[in-house]
């Protein structure tokens, strides 16, 4: 921690600073400058809160320098992690991955249809919701159970591997046996409990960026999950909130890059939810490859008009078949492949 | 729900766009001007999304008219709900409410200087947090049970109600015999299943705003607990997320008058999260109360620069009398009190 | 400066990043801890990007220590810049000072119906625009010297001082005979040229922030202006632009406390473009006073319902006078006074 | 217009509203339902503002359906805008065009020395600030006419067309000899004047948007010059501000294929302030032409590190020639070509 003290600083202010340092385990160094002084706070105390200095006395400015998440940064596996799966598809690895189907599973010829027109189309993963976190309590909450037994039935019947969203942690448990990956939803990125449970499983998932989630707080809750020992996390931009509302949100495309040079764990993205309209979708696709994501999670529907949820931002499967291809050049223009 | 048909559109989009309507409940009536069509959609189909229609072919916008949310409104009570406590205290009434405490239950010591210190300054409501939600797993998590107990027996002594945040399902039956009010945190504002299971408890909620949460989004989250048959739900305004970084958030005070005219509910303010910083929390409570706010929620700690969790912006004791002095004044001006 | 260089950093970066800060004119103070090295830069060179210093190699991250501005600052005049007009008004003092009328100078029966109404209820300065900033090119764009010419007779005739807006420098000498104040829109916030002619002149200078400004961007415009040898600038908060809506913009409140620690310029807020909502305005206003504003400037016209801009955001005459006393009343509560 | 009043609204305020529509020149067509009622103003006014429904007593919304801005509209030209410059060089073609080379334009050596470079790498524009706007007075501010002229000579020299920036009305002829194309930066989206007197020369402009406006407000900024009669303006997208600050800006890849779909004009990307991190700029260039973008803007210089303005986020020649590679063969994958 660096603390840099005001211009008219007295020495009381700057003792009693560098004493709270000290008690937090710092070792500290002073600088005195001709106009200000500087303490550097040398260790690196589990915990502290850089805020609680700024407002001392006497302070002008504190800076935290070490980051605050430990197994999510890049320095704990610099080469940067691989996830594989039992039929041989990994996530991390030149290979980008795409995983698509409908927002929710509707009924059992629904997501059959779905699951071999995306399969045909080259898609790895088939997604699906059984569980819906809805912002009114009046729309379509999901099949549950239901819907999962059906994901495994097709995830069985077609190799597709499955990805559904977990929404509390009762559902773990429930959802084991039926899912390859969890997905916790934006809304869920910083629901600490469910995080925590999500450490104790051995299975992957993929967690989504908050939609005011800053590239920070989306890695201590990765690191939530890889504190209690499971390694496999995916991380996801899927779209933050900002003024402009003519799109459902802004897909923030530099987050890829951004999260690939501070963490070693894979990063998709969701152009679906990023863009929140049809005919955005396939560019803002084509954009997060070219920028160099290791997957993308797309929603698909043998009829998007008819879908229970989500329909305007869902592609028809025509237009999925074409981006895929649209998507193979781009990937081969930066040295990468999709199936 | 209005549909604006583009000026190029054709009479089969037209048509098209009327039976989608008309499948979901809606009576249409047709307007053909000069330049374009436009079908209104009367009726009140209990959930639609209308970004179905934003992307179909030949239509230019699609406007929602009846509100989402139909038991937070404004008019189903026009009157405006007011929640009764045990000892009397009133909250939607012309007497604004101050809940005081520190963000973290600590120790006995603490939290019973603390209740001791808010209490002689005018305070209702001892707040304090026993599950802290907290972005790092390596921050302080709250002492859980014991926290309760000590704030139930803080309670008692004191006369002070008790306030404590719930952070998940398990919690709830847990917190029961011990707090007055539950806290819903602004991330777990759209934590449906959470909302749900308050819905079934016969116990004031208070929640939160989402840090990038709409209005509507609020009023939803509201209509999740309230749809349970729990009608006694506060609102509160603690801060959104914005481009300014000076500040931990930016309290949007304008949240509310908006909240008061389109809700029913009592709108508390919280500007020690609105903030962030100490020496700024007295001035937006003052702006809350000038503002029409129904309560506060402020942080206020024996010693701040040693509170384990949200220092900074925790008020020191004496700092806290001279602001109750200010809201009392303020208070009347514009026809209230604050006891 | 501060630069914390990585963990793994070599000598040879340090040394390079050593030298480029001795370029600038930096003398380099080393703290070399267990993990990482630390060079704390002492001295003030005039102009310097921190952020190229953030991408050289080896570097973990750098800070710029003093604020980048250095007259708008507080250090510059601990006391406060009080800035007096020829009638005795005073804006800085423990009066706060509102200013009022109508957006746009429309016709001499509109403008002088305004001022008088304002005028009765307690207002010192009659605002109005004569050259408007509209986003159509097919909107209303102000009387021009026309206008000018009215509000110089009105202010005569009431005793009003006359605030209008600024918009391109060579409106500066046309507006010189018939303005007290001159001010800067929001969205000429950051029109470099126009502020630093407006350092030329010897008349006070109102700069509005931008929507969407940081407080060290609206304190280095405010630096343009005062580096010219023009000291007499008022800064004002009329709302940021966030994700939120349901308000034309939101009022960050918190800049008014934020501003006066950071700066000893005047700080006044502007309700009407802050909420945009008439029935909000009200709110608005009494918490921009109990949050410390040293003025106000309100949209307030004969018959808002007919004005040709802004009406929406604009207060009925009898709306102004029933605000103006709670406003008294609340300045009272901080121990201000409104006239 | 469609207002649509409240459930509970008078037949009064009914009749208010329709007399105030008609009086703007609306026919207006009433729909009566079940529960509330529907006005939809037929007809096009030149300019109304919406927000004076919304606030009129009885009414719940009011939208503006047709768009404000009418040749900036897609509808106006649907075959889109092609600018065809002397050497042949076109913008809105099937060919992306990218435009380099450095922030400011220091002395001769440096400038010849970035054209060529630029020019070997296949940009068809050399870019490079005259007048420079700066956040600081303290900043370099460029070398005006002396720059100016040092483009011309390495226009002429080298072949490359030229781009600057022109910030103020003055500006405009003085710069008239020495530039292919006027750019107007971010922070002068919305200065209006500056924007009219753009309309009546005869020379392209490109417009970058504001980092805090909407597609509708930079369309309407186009509108300003369209409207003089200067039909040649691509529009840029370069950043919004968004609450996230590990990047400078936020660049919103999305802009580009809703900017193409809701206008003719050709839209470029600038990823060298959109992300404002040297080492992130390649991956948001190769977004934004998989997105679809007419061509790019990127800052390139001989040695970034002693550039004097942008050095952070400004690429080596090498970064440069190795990132034209990789986008001529992601326009190919969508069906375009990059020289």
């Amino acid at each position: 921690m660096i603390v840099a003290m005001q211009e008219q600083a007295t020495e009381e202010q700057i003792q009693h600073v560098t004493e709270r340092m000290m008690e937090l385990g710092f070792k500290v160094h002073r600088t005195t400058g001709a106009v200000q002084t500087i303490l550097a706070g040398v260790g690196t105390p589990t915990a502290f809160d850089v805020k609680d200095f700024q407002v001392m006395d006497g302070v002008a400015e504190a800076y935290r320098i070490t980051s605050p998440y430990k197994l999510a940064g890049r320095g704990f596996r610099p080469e940067g992690t691989v996830i594989r799966f039992k039929n041989g598809v990994t996530i991390g690895n030149s290979e980008a991955v795409v995983m698509a189907g409908p927002c929710s599973v509707e009924n059992r010829e629904q997501i059959f249809t779905a699951a071999e027109q995306v399969k045909a189309a080259g898609a790895k993963f088939l997604r699906g919701g059984a569980f819906k976190p809805r912002s009114s309590p009046y729309s379509f909450q999901g099949l549950g159970l239901e819907g999962l037994k059906l994901l495994r039935e097709v995830g069985e019947t077609t190799g597709l591997l499955i990805i559904s969203e977990v929404m509390e942690i009762s559902q773990i448990e429930l959802m084991m046996p039926y899912v390859d990956v969890f997905q916790v939803g934006a809304r869920n990125m910083q629901n600490f409990n469910l995080l925590r449970e999500l450490g104790q499983v051995r299975k992957p998932v993929l967690l989504k960026r908050g939609i005011a989630a800053t590239m920070e707080e989306l890695l201590l809750s990765a690191e939530y999950i890889l504190s209690g020992g499971n390694y496999e996390v995916m991380l996801c931009e899927r779209g933050i909130r900002t003024f402009e509302t003519y799109t459902r949100n802004t897909m923030d495309i530099s987050a890829i890059p951004v999260l690939k040079k501070l963490s070693h764990l894979p990063v998709l993205g969701d152009p679906s939810h990023g863009v929140g309209l049809r005919d955005k979708v396939p560019a803002m696709a084509r954009a997060a490859i070219a920028a160099g994501a290791d997957g993308l999670l797309i929603e698909v529907h043998p009829n998007p008009e008819k879908a229970v949820s989500d329909g305007a931002q869902t592609l028809f499967p025509e237009q999925f078949a074409k981006l895929m291809q649209e998507l193979r050049l781009i990937a081969t223009a930066i040295g990468r492949s999709i199936a």
